[in-house]
């Protein structure tokens, strides 16, 4: 697969992030809407943030599957907490299914979500092999 | 076109909402900058975020035509409410110009837009044939 | 390059942005993550939301040019800036970076930033030749 990620020397280096994702060729792309920590019901999981943020990117990881992806084929992921929740929650508990597979991020606090009790969405871009 | 909607069965389904949208092969893309409810002389419409939205999507809906391409070609549509304003208003007001198109959608409630008397922004990612 | 920007007739004119940027082809993209007003050590440049907007904007240039590209091959632009801050600030101060190059931009204020002492962040996505 032609990804290659770039991170200039004149830029800080953090090893979570990518500070560009270069995709080469005309691959086939998928992207993937915004989601919340829904279950199989449509009900947002109980236990706040750390547990709506597992779920979340569970539900993206099923997104990528059906198109025979994982995380090594996001190559953009924007994450939307609902303000007051915390970031360093969210991201300790993204570990838990997420790894660590660094991609070009943007991530920030919004008012609310269109899922008023959701607390996280996430969406991501993926490309194929 | 090959643009395929992906919808897991361990994902709760939303008849408003694709899952993913898997897009095969390097096609032609169109991005739709950020539309606010705008009439051709620039001036936000009168109504409130009923007639924003619908103007809104009136004007990614002439880009899209600009390129050739309407609803069906959309594979991401972001909608950013400005905080206080109802997604549940302006999503009956975008079936009245959009009609039940899904595709991999994120929104969410802003402190305020780039332009402070809008109360919604809508951009699109569209592929076509 | 193959990008070609779209104004339609139908809509305001502003020649800071584009209505639509369309790709034709498969081409190589560049998704740079997003950007905060970051020096080489990872500290935030003192001074504000004009000089943190001028670095943040040095930023996504220098990721752009590991890839051998510059300013007008961005087809998405995405300024986040953190609510209380002023866009004529910032829009004033990339000027002296990035001068002046139409694209899809879509813009807003959010709560907070991933990284709390920043006050604003900027995604792109560029189309290479």
């Amino acid at each position: 697969m032609e990804i290659t990620h770039l991170n200039p020397d004149s830029l800080f280096s953090n090893p979570a992030f990518s500070q560009g994702v270069l995709v080469r060729g005309g691959h086939d792309t998928l992207y993937v809407g915004g989601q919340n920590g829904t279950d199989a019901s449509g009900a947002i999981v109980e236990g706040g943030i750390g547990p709506q943020t597992e779920q979340a990117l569970r539900n993206v990881l099923a997104v990528l599957a059906e198109a025979g992806a994982d995380q090594t084929n996001v190559v953009r992921l924007a994450v939307y907490l609902v303000d007051g929740q915390s970031f360093d929650e969210g991201f300790a508990a993204s570990q838990r299914v997420w790894g660590r597979h660094a991609t070009a991020i943007t991530g920030f606090k919004v008012a609310a979500l269109a899922r008023p009790d959701a607390l996280v969405e996430i969406e991501a871009v993926a490309v194929l092999e």
